[in-house]
């Protein structure tokens, strides 16, 4: 039985942010089939066709190499004024461009995200779901894992609330499910 | 009577980019009551709160100011993959933070946009709108600036199909109405 | 001094609804600017081009003509499935139609909701928002009312909660400075 | 070989509804792996919870049981005011009514749509996909199926562009493969 290869993705830079901490829960949490690395979108550039056509950025070839090589993308992203930060929508665009077929084209996706006001990111959360549909991506419809008050259930940038565990153990359980659906798929 | 002053901003860094032509024409078209400028998001760096917490980079402190001080903020922006690019997302970012009040607030927004294909930036405007909204800004509902097939209308970075330059010419003038109505209001 | 006439309108038809009792309370808060009515959205038809050809039905007559002599809509509207009830969506499609100019064109709108769950209908509001921007309403971008945990309170559907109150009074004080800004505009 | 069940569903009343039409002209070009049958919403009431709690009107009854017995749901829907037609969004609420499993639950969608004007649907196809999602239905994210300019391609309310018909073709293809892949799941 062959495991799954996991991608994480957060969609911030800052270092102590909430969203790294959780997308590291949610891996550690995850069972065994899952098997994952994290990327750092700390070095990409803003798309730009111009650089583009000047052949990709290193980060660039390593962030399509990345998502295409997955058996499932789980993006932990946080919410800026109500919407998706610019560093979450960078990373699926330049993962969207050629060549052709582009990386998130039949990819499964599982989006989770954290935020300390109390709706968590549910905004953020429904513009990443739109615009990973233009792109072909399979997002996982439900569970959503969407976490209001940050601040009281990380402690050093770990998630140290039990029953929140719990609750991103099983997303994690359904992401993996429905990444092997989609994996057998192609067996 | 004094002038409006008008900001343009516009979400993309290539250089003959349609969206920099369209925001060009944009000026050019509108009427005297308008006097612009354009801030060219090209040194941006990505929001950062660690960045942030160090003091705001040059190019934040420039564009909050130029956001502030202007009475309209004209956007032309593309789309990338049915949403906002990372560029225009991160400029609305930047200018939405400290000291308060951030600079959107209360303040007046045209949104116009082109892309090559026929739906136009439809989907990108209406992301725009949805975080422009969370920032208390006064964007103008309709009309609506929406031009696809932009490889036909612009020559050399200028827009010459005279009926789009027409629509434009009272897109700008129904934008200078709006700005106006927020500005008698301060008197 | 004239009186703001306000029009309120809930999207939910169950008797016992939480928004209907929000939007009640709204107006009992709203200080003595407000001179407000409800239009119960009970009898409208769906909308139905056949329908509308032969004439437009009695309610709709009636919700046009309520949003037109309106000074400011106050919307109340529930959440189903992370968007819009039928019912809300219906009313303001009806009231766009003609004659032109529509009712809603150029109307000040306020938006809020209550659910049950925690996340408080801030989708729905969303999509609202979206609507309402293309019928070129004016609406209200900030404050945002949002409601969670209805049930714990609303009781014998009155609002019970001091804080809540407070923060509805201070929204409808904001609703009444919000069309304030654009009836002066008229005189 | 089993067959594809397809529930067709068109979101106008209209009898001379371009969607309508459309839908008839997906199902009639569909491959011979599919049966299809269309659910008139005609008679469906506005979701009430004052009506459901006494027990679901038997349109109700009958769209649930066909959402649920359906492998695939094509759902044609119009666009009014940049948005979701109330008739549209009652049948995915009502048919999201308990008992759970509700009817939407792991259920293979597609979704088409056609307009006069040139945009041709693509915003209330997201506003359709959004609330979809949060009822875990699985909607084939690619391709879409956009039709702008239906006076131009229909004829008695037949589809008569070739061009159109054999996109349409594809889209329908596509579709059955999107179902296809969720039915050897249930095997």
């Amino acid at each position: 039985m062959s495991r799954i290869t996991v991608l994480g993705l957060a969609g911030s830079l800052r270092e102590g942010s909430f969203n790294r901490a959780l997308l590291r829960a949610a891996i550690e949490l995850a069972d065994e089939r899952i098997e994952a690395e994290v990327f750092d979108l700390r070095d990409m550039p803003f798309y730009n066709r111009d650089v583009e056509d000047r052949g990709d950025p290193e980060p660039v070839t390593a962030l399509k190499e990345a998502v295409r090589s997955a058996d499932l993308v789980v993006i932990a992203t946080p919410e800026y004024n109500q919407s998706l930060p610019a560093v979450t929508k960078n990373a699926v665009d330049w993962a969207s461009r050629p060549p052709k077929p582009q990386a998130w084209d039949g990819k499964p996706v599982a989006i989770l995200g954290t935020s300390p006001g109390r709706l968590g990111t549910v905004s953020s959360q429904r513009t990443l779901r739109e615009t990973l549909s233009a792109v072909n991506a399979y997002v996982m419809p439900r569970p959503r894992f969407i976490l209001g008050g940050a601040a009281e259930v990380f402690e050093d940038g770990r998630l140290v609330d039990e029953s929140t565990r719990e609750r991103l153990r099983s997303f994690m359980s359904a992401a993996a499910d429905w990444a092997e659906r989609f994996m057998e798929d192609r067996t």
